[in-house]
């Protein structure tokens, strides 16, 4: 049957995650260093299980009734109150609720932040590297992402970014450029968190386009903290200072439960906010009501709050267990990264000329010693970063990520070795 | 600010459900007769509850973790069963759970379709009255409706239709028709179910494109008949007969419970369904998965059947109060409908002239009397039904629905008597 598809749609039909996914489903038997999966000992079952309780013994029907399109008022209004707690800038960005919007997880807020700005050909300037599910979503949406120059440290670099945007002045693109988009808080893959300098100053280099340019701000793992609350306040602050509108976007799913995906949004421009919200209400009109439900009760009685407190201190005795097995196994063949302070990732780079992308012989060899990896290019715009793996603590347990260190250290030794006899071989 | 938005999402600022939602909200007094939302108080709170309570019993972490994109496999088994045992054709189509999906309510599923069928300026055939929110979807992706030729019955006109694709043909335009859209059973306004006549009639007509134009069947309130099952089976038995590609898809919230959000597709099109995964792992990588797990336990422990049987006696005494309020008030008035057997609604005419639109007397004085109803405009591509009004029996308890329909009924007596004035007045 020949059905004619939409010429967008036609590409559409590549997928790095499905790739990735196949190889986990077809080979159980490997430990996933991949997957971004929240940890499993952890999951608050108990919590929701108990909540769900209280629903049933309140008589609370409406949770089980379709939700507003927007999201339940009381819990757009925890979140938004947490922001700007969070935020601690009372006296600049409104932080009012009906600014807000809750989503199928932050990555529908993702999509429709781009559905309502960018057409076919149009810009996002991204992270290098990015989140490699945003760069499938702009690919599927034939929006281009263009990588922004970075610093060694690993904040976007808000001098070249300001040269960037000239740059895109002069040849005539600058009108193509809809948005700027953040990873700002230990990061999907850097495990970087954006210092204030890095926001303001990108901010400020939007500031010159009177509003034209938008800034997205994914902050998904905000929460997720090992010791220190992150300094640096959303853009929301900055884009208030410089006139720039803001959309940021996070998530409970990390913070809480990954199978009770939910995502919240605030728009610092009512207008983008509808335009959403109109897209929302043809593809949904309203996220699970009844996930909602329980995450109002969660914040509301603090159960949310005694959660973090407990997978803060479980994910950074995993990443510590990571960060330990890796030292041992990697360090010695030149492979470097920096230990994480909150999130789910370690960004490893190996020495300049060692592959890691789907066909490399890392990669083959790591299936062969039963762990997987996300290679870096995924995480590139321009599939530049050949030797960068994120790893991911998130999933497996402190036990299994020492097995999985081990077998990815034993992997890469095994490549060094034979990088070594191929340099002797040409000798 | 004057951010630039996109030329496509510059259509999507207009909603008519908002501008109904917005009268409900600003007049909570006003019973509501529009709403598509189920029975508040045979919400299955006490099922779900003590479901969540066996998932933190057995220590089913699974349950809250991610799922995948495609959903679980669980729930795509039961639910593809469920689904080959209601069209009882057990050698003709291959029922295959890996051609299924589970999405956020049946609506994404219908989004994710025309996504990977359509670009602006493409074509669905509808019929008329259809859905409304799939028409502003469709105008959300400037994809133009067009509505097919009808029967008095509320049939679509199979014949009629081939004529159309005829026509299509000869004025150069069928290249842009992608899809035919059915709301095939207790339909969303009308209440009718079609024919297995006009089914097959529909997709014998469309045999002739080779697979070239596709059915999408929206069953959402097929398991919600009254008395008798409906015997019509799914466009997938013809689909294959006649070689057309075919996406069916329901959903388990109007069975069930509208909170937990939870939408269902069959695809006989592998290559159709593997870009609409596509699309979902974009926008959210797999639908609320906590939802799916009470799901598959529901149905699995016969807790989904046994509600249903409750609702339907529930759906089908409130049918009737309001049927009978309305015989009452309405037929001396000239109205006419069809006796629900099954769904949410009842499709009133008015005699030709009056008018029932946003600005109408009709709408005007039922805000006077206190009561809500949907436009039949809305749910015409056209806008050219001009007089119905549909009104829905799903959220409203028995006593306010007689006090709905009187108070509805009061509003058409006046409208009635002022034409009637008029008349005179003008003689």
């Amino acid at each position: 049957m020949s059905l004619r598809f939409s010429e967008l749609g036609a590409r559409q039909t590549e997928s790095d995650i499905a790739r990735l996914m196949t190889i986990a489903i077809e080979r159980p038997e490997l430990l996933s260093l991949a997957a971004g999966f929240t940890d499993n000992e952890t999951l608050p079952l108990e919590v929701v299980s108990k909540i769900s309780g209280e629903i049933g013994a309140e008589n609370d029907r409406g949770a089980l009734q379709y939700g507003a399109n927007q999201g339940r008022a009381d819990l757009r209004a925890l979140l938004t109150t947490r922001l700007k707690q969070q935020d601690d800038a009372p006296n600049s960005v409104d932080y009012d609720p009906t600014l807000s919007l809750i989503t199928n997880g932050s990555q529908q807020a993702l999509y429709l932040a781009i559905q309502t700005l960018c057409d076919p050909g149009d810009i996002v300037l991204v992270e290098q590297p990015t989140y490699f599910v945003f760069l499938e979503m702009l690919r599927g949406l034939d929006v281009k992402a263009v990588p922004m120059p970075m610093l060694e440290n690993g904040d976007v670099d808000a001098q070249g970014v300001k040269a960037q945007l000239e740059g895109l002045e002069t040849d005539g693109s600058i009108h193509r450029v809809k948005a700027v988009y953040l990873v700002s808080y230990y990061a999907n893959p850097s495990g970087h968190t954006l210092s204030a300098e890095a926001k303001n100053g990108v901010v400020e280099a939007l500031g010159r386009f009177a509003g034209r340019i938008a800034v997205i701000e994914d902050a998904a793992y905000r929460e997720l903290f090992f010791e220190q609350a992150p300094k640096a306040k959303s853009c929301l602050v900055a884009g208030v200072q410089f006139g720039v509108p803001v959309f940021y976007t996070t998530t409970l799913t990390k913070s809480f439960a990954t199978g009770l995906k939910t995502g919240y949004g605030y728009c610092s421009h009512p207008e983008w906010l509808k335009r959403m919200l109109a897209i929302k209400g043809q593809q949904d009109f309203g996220s699970n009501h009844y996930a909602q439900a329980i995450f109002a009760r969660a914040i509301g009685e603090g159960a949310f709050d005694a959660h973090l407190e407990k997978i803060r201190v479980s994910y950074q005795s995993k990443a510590d267990a990571l960060n330990a097995v890796l030292e041992d196994g990697l360090k010695g063949l030149g492979w470097t990264w920096e230990q994480p302070q909150g999130g789910l990732y370690i960004w490893a780079e190996a020495q300049a000329d060692l592959e890691t992308g789907f066909e490399s012989a890392l990669q083959e060899l790591c299936l062969d010693e039963g762990v997987i990896y996300v290679p870096g290019e995924l995480c590139d715009a321009h599939r530049s970063i050949k030797n960068r793996v994120r790893l991911s603590y998130g999933v497996l347990s402190v036990d299994a990520l020492r097995e999985a260190g081990k077998r990815f250290s034993r992997a890469a030794a095994r490549v060094a070795a034979t990088v070594t006899h191929e340099s002797f071989a040409s000798d």
